[in-house]
């Protein structure tokens, strides 16, 4: 078969029962994290999509967690740290980070609207959200 | 602690001594799976995020698979059907789809850039990038 016969065989697995759960992500009630640094999560089982705005000037510190994350800017630009190399992204780049490598970004003079996927869903926001209980 | 505190601890496992991979997904070469359809996936471990280009009246047939999907529009708008329900989806507007639930969209006057996400990363696709051998 041919890749689009391949893509499109639906033919890996049983076909599911379930529904699709539609968000608009603009409408999600903002979590200011800090002064300037607001998300907008959406949460699948083993994926969240956070929809991030960062004003300018505004820091989020480095750190790490267990979750793996794929980073990608929409508008805007941030100065973006991982493993410690310093990259400016703008739209259309992206990082892979794997798990517990230290990473942290900041604005300067521009905003910044990104995305962060995560698997498994990252457990702070999570908690931020109030689907769990800190431990 | 209070959630920025939390979110940004870096306590929650050991610090990792790997980095960071950038990747501008813009520089990818497209996967053309069918005519007007264009892929250009970045791949993490657990992780898929594949950005895709709908050329106006341009198919992606019904289908599912086993690898969750979380769906959003970047710019443009396409129907999008899943569990027998079809909305016209724009910018800041996603949808959940669990494993295996019955799934395609398509273009008419206008052109659609979106953004699928997958865990794991879907194996079609890593069979359309050469990544591993049809079965």
């Amino acid at each position: 078969m041919t890749n689009p016969d391949r893509y499109f065989a639906a033919n890996e697995g049983t076909q599911g029962a379930g529904h699709g759960t539609f968000v608009d992500w603009d409408a999600l009630d903002p979590i200011e994290m800090v002064p300037g640094l607001n998300f907008q999560p959406v949460l699948g089982d083993g994926l969240m999509v956070n929809f991030v705005r960062f004003a300018p000037n505004t820091e989020a510190p480095v750190h790490w967690h267990d979750e793996e994350q794929i980073t990608f800017v929409l508008d805007g630009e941030f100065e973006f740290e991982v493993g410690g190399e310093t990259r400016t992204l703008r739209r259309g780049e992206s990082v892979v980070i794997p798990p517990n490598v230290p990473h942290g970004a900041r604005t300067h003079e521009s905003s910044c609207l990104e995305v962060d996927v995560f698997h498994p869903p990252r457990l702070g926001l999570l908690e931020a959200m109030g689907r769990v209980k800190p431990e």
